[in-house]
């Protein structure tokens, strides 16, 4: 069986061999055994927040942009506002959602090496009474960069807003308790720190904000509220499921289970990180991001001009020996990303950092 | 490893063992070896409805009403009238998906027995010069219902209006030919006769419809024109493929060719249904259409009242013996569904009917 190359990326990733084992098999989407399935599924993603008394979890088909559209389009209804928190693409591509929706949206904008600030969220807030939801992303995949949540969760709270979280790139990973921390909607999908496989997205979202929300999607397949009001019914997906990816997304939550949950998982990944940060400063790179904003999902390295490298000849060194890192997402400097997530360990990424030096060696002696 | 259940349903369904190893591997989603894999999805998609010359493949994750709502979204702009052809739940549902979208919509029903008549289609687009599109489900899995599309196809483009096809219940298997018929966008999914995996939706769309339509889906998942720009310009997803259900249709559109083609899937199925249908009606059971108008698809039986016979008993004992069949979805009679596609041959049809037999006896003696 071919496993493939290392994947270095923020998803898909590297999964481990049991989640890819649990697609070996054909669910009827109506059986009994695959409702089974599908309630073992919401159940388990609402216990990786602690919101099993508060929320309830909405899978949806497709690809993490289509759980945070179905988000917007149904919990932001029309005559209310957003105000979307942006230091990154992730943000940014909330506000272009809202607009095409038709949606009233504002953006508060910082610099993508600069976390969301809590107290000018709070003035914004005050600022404008129009505002009735704000949306967060909680790590910007396109830097690595962690913004504060309880913070902003807070302020926004306390002036009696909705906060959509766009958990993308920490869920199962980065401290997050919905039955401490008020957030109406959490967003995130299968194949980032849950180490599934790609092609689902969920939302974890407050009963009474669903109940609200009937009919205001425009859109039928991304409409939360029939989906949840689905699932209620009969224990089945309105429109058919992915089932390998459910099987594959169940077997990885049980895998998180036994590993020790979201905080073991962290611990994985931060040493992933530790290992890979000290590994590529020793070789030359420097950090895109402050270490104090950094989350050890993924790293945004410098491409240093001085030395010649170009991002395409190192990606291909680097694939040659099995490992595929990311390109960069920003405008502003020439970078390039390695993902810290996956089934992966320090020992792969001491394995990296191998590769990385053996790949300098042949690119800059070229 | 665990095969699970013989799946006798409209999909997902029962797929060979050699699709679902396709998923054993990880796949980066930015690597040149998925662009080349996503490249060889669009290229063999097209060719199995010969459309290589005429029409560009958009795949779409998600399940086949996100690729059905993408079509509506994208190619129905405001300002355009789309009329619904309806003998079924999924030409219900495209009405139902217009209307929340706001597009102007108007459907022309007939009775889920009754095939779409050309005549009457080519009647309304005489009286109604507003209507700009027409859509048509080929096979209702509703019932198995076959609809004339080569007729319909004519009487649409005689009247110079764009027509779109639902070819969700028979795409790789009952004849399409794009460059004979004319359709201008022709949507699929992957879990159905191309026996892939749920998870991907498709469309073949004329190049000319999708430039006319930027900008017009409200969505930006669901939005054809710009998956298609992006597949154009870099051979890459907009958004995270689901990459192993990617890589399961890719072997199972291989499978397809080594098999002979749509034609000789016809046949196994043609045989699968003929199977099915004799040995039913030796057990009682009548089918629900006159068999001029059933594809060999997707069987629909009557529940014989008189026997006492409840789908959900029927079901568990099959499901008991390793068959899983489906339940009816029609409000006028008693019924239940019969899927003759998947990876089956008429020998697993042969089994089915032995366990059928073997069910009737325990559930009747009691």
């Amino acid at each position: 069986m071919t496993d493939g190359p290392i994947l270095l990326t923020p998803g898909p990733l590297t999964t481990a061999i049991e989640t890819r084992r649990a697609m070996l098999r054909d669910w009827g989407s109506r059986d009994p055994a695959f409702i089974a399935l599908t309630a073992e599924l919401r159940d388990r993603l609402l216990r990786v927040a602690k919101g099993e008394g508060t929320h309830a979890a909405v899978p949806l088909q497709g690809s993490g942009t289509f759980i945070v559209e179905a988000a917007i389009a149904t919990l932001v209804a029309p005559g209310d506002k957003l105000l979307v928190l942006v230091n990154g693409a992730y943000g940014e591509r909330m506000v272009t959602i809202a607009r095409r929706l038709g949606r009233a949206v504002e953006a508060l904008r910082w610099a993508e090496d600069r976390s969301v600030e809590p107290a000018r969220v709070a003035a914004a807030l005050r600022a404008d009474p129009a505002i009735t939801h704000v949306a967060l992303v909680h790590c910007e995949t396109t830097t690595g960069i962690l913004n504060p949540l309880e913070a902003v969760a807070a302020a926004v709270a306390e002036a009696g807003r909705a906060l959509l979280l766009d958990a993308m790139s920490s869920f199962g990973a980065l401290p997050l308790d919905l039955s401490a921390t008020p957030v109406t909607a959490v967003l995130a999908s299968s194949n980032k720190c849950l180490e599934g496989v790609p092609g689902l997205g969920f939302a974890l979202v407050e009963p009474a904000a669903l109940e609200r929300a009937r009919g205001a999607s425009p859109s039928l397949s991304l409409d939360l509220h029939a989906q949840w009001r689905g699932f209620e019914a009969d224990g089945q997906w309105r429109f058919t499921p992915p089932v390998q990816v459910v099987a594959a997304l169940v077997e990885a939550l049980r895998l998180l289970e036994a590993e020790g949950g979201p905080e073991a998982r962290h611990a994985r990944y931060r040493d992933n990180f530790d290992t890979l940060l000290a590994g590529m400063q020793r070789l030359g790179f420097a950090l895109f991001l402050d270490e104090r904003v950094q989350a050890p999902i993924i790293a945004t390295f410098h491409l240093p001009p001085a030395r010649g490298l170009a991002f395409r000849a190192l990606y291909d060194a680097l694939a040659a020996r099995g490992f595929l890192i990311y390109p960069g997402k920003l405008t502003q400097a020439e970078t390039f990303r390695i993902g810290c997530i996956g089934a992966l360990d320090r020992r792969d990424f001491a394995r990296l950092l191998e590769a990385v030096e053996g790949s300098l060696r042949v690119l800059e002696a070229a």
